[in-house]
């Protein structure tokens, strides 16, 4: 993956030191490739592929980074990538994830499941399904993340990650836990979609019935079973933050470090703000996971925050 | 300056690479201390004072970057700033200068001239007036961006720089042709505020009637004296850009590299995209000069857009 995936910074600010009483480094996903992180998983599953898979292309399902990351990926392999879409998604993300080249499958989220649609292409045309998170391959893609972290900031006491189906988790916790055993792994959930944290307290994956969040990447309604297994063992804790405090994270960023961060991506940092986490003096890494997100989605949910 | 002043990165994209045909890169100083290059020039400045001069302290005027810079350098070299600000200004600005540690002067734009109420506090009080960019020790400071280009670019054909008063363009330009003889240095203006053009034009320093544009930090309506000696010899061209391509260049600057850049820091990258200069091929960087944007303001000017 190195040469291809981005190696993002560490961004520092002299007020979040102060404000958190330690010295606190944000990993700049925002300026992966794509903007998200999910490139890391994405690049890594595609480059695995044998011969007759990438012959026959991928299939994915998101509306979102995966389905761009997905597309990415596939367009640097040359692969061809379909990613299935719900008609009534952003037409912004849909250009997007056209522009890196893939076929756009649209299903109607009113009488059709995406992953169904997308099973049934791949069974129909041989494609390979790349799921968002619960692949190992995917999962180890998200942990060069962590790997980079613990290369990057050196000694560190305590790193935040956001959780949605747990892939990101599962790998930078992975990777952090093997490399600076001494620090603590904390996952963030938005509070209106914690099914890890739920899940984590019932000691089994709790799928919930609802799910209502700004953070749209964090939607996940129940944990991914090789994610869970991973995290029930590595996470040091799961907290939640609630939707205002996620746009004040996304503030901040804006206005203190002038990175634009997606609201899914702000989640960490949200915990660290409204002190859900508190660093006591550790030297703390959190992970800015994305910055796709419209100018004007961004400025609708400023002007309400 | 070394380790007072951020070495900030260069960004890159492959979409604005294919978009002009040339490796382009993107020195990013919305992520400078205080948010603008302005730190440079006022850091190398205030670290120049005898300890008389800097016992008894400096008077800037300014509501936006350079007043910022002043007040933050001041603060990390134990000087007492007075800054100087319009009473009618952004409170935003204002609370970023306080909150540096500054002692702000409010003066009446309608009845007072802010330079006069500085000189005279300055008289008062023998405060040291630091200038914004008519000033040696100002534009070395500012040049100090050129030097970083030059080590991190390497082989440049091609420099972009936003022009006010011309501090930054001396500066750059000095650093540029002395390190990278071969490479272009082209300042860009708003075309409300092209002070600069109309000067080099009619060979002397043209001062305007009126200025119009949304890149406050660009509204000078005079080239300096010692900028406009350098720039004349060292600049091959100044080009315009008008209030629509600015705002185009945030949004690029937004939605594809996640970067928030005020408006003032977007116009060498709008000269870029508009076709108001061609890269032809040679390797190109332009200069992104800041991020001090409130996100309300930034949000008003991509909705008109």
């Amino acid at each position: 993956m190195s040469g291809v995936v981005h190696r993002t910074p560490l961004l520092t600010s002299t007020t979040l030191d102060a404000r958190c009483g330690a010295r606190v480094c944000l990993k700049a996903e925002p300026f992966q490739r794509g903007g998200s992180f999910k490139f890391r998983g994405a690049y890594n599953r595609l480059s695995l592929l044998d011969a007759g898979e990438r012959a026959r292309g991928v299939v994915a399902y998101s509306s979102g980074n995966h389905g761009g990351a997905v597309a990415l990926a596939a367009s640097l392999l040359g692969i061809h990538a379909v990613v299935v879409v719900p008609a009534t998604g952003s037409p912004a993300k849909l250009a997007a994830i056209e522009g890196y080249g893939a076929e756009i499958r649209r299903y109607d989220p009113a009488t059709e499941r995406r992953e169904e649609v997308a099973v049934e292409l791949a069974q129909e045309r041989s494609l390979t399904m790349i799921r968002p998170f619960d692949d190992y391959d995917i999962m180890a893609g998200q942990g060069t993340l962590g790997v980079e972290l613990a290369e990057q900031a050196g000694d560190l006491g305590l790193v935040l990650v956001p959780i949605g189906g747990g892939g990101l988790a599962a790998g930078v916790s992975t990777a952090v836990k093997a490399l600076l055993p001494g620090a603590a792994v904390i996952g963030v959930e938005p509070a209106g979609a914690d099914d890890t944290r739920r899940s984590l307290r019932a000691g089994r994956r709790v799928a919930l019935d609802t799910v209502d969040t700004i953070a749209d990447g964090l939607r996940a309604s129940q944990p991914g079973e090789r994610t869970f297994e991973v995290n029930r063992r590595l996470l040091d804790d799961v907290v939640t933050v609630d939707d205002a405090a996620i746009v004040e994270a996304m503030r901040f960023c804006f206005t203190r470090l002038k990175v634009v961060v997606e609201p899914s991506g702000a989640v960490p940092l949200a915990a660290l703000l409204t002190g859900a986490v508190r660093a006591d003096g550790r030297p703390t890494a959190v992970v800015l996971s994305g910055g796709n997100v419209d100018p004007a989605d961004f400025a609708a949910l400023l002007a309400r925050g």
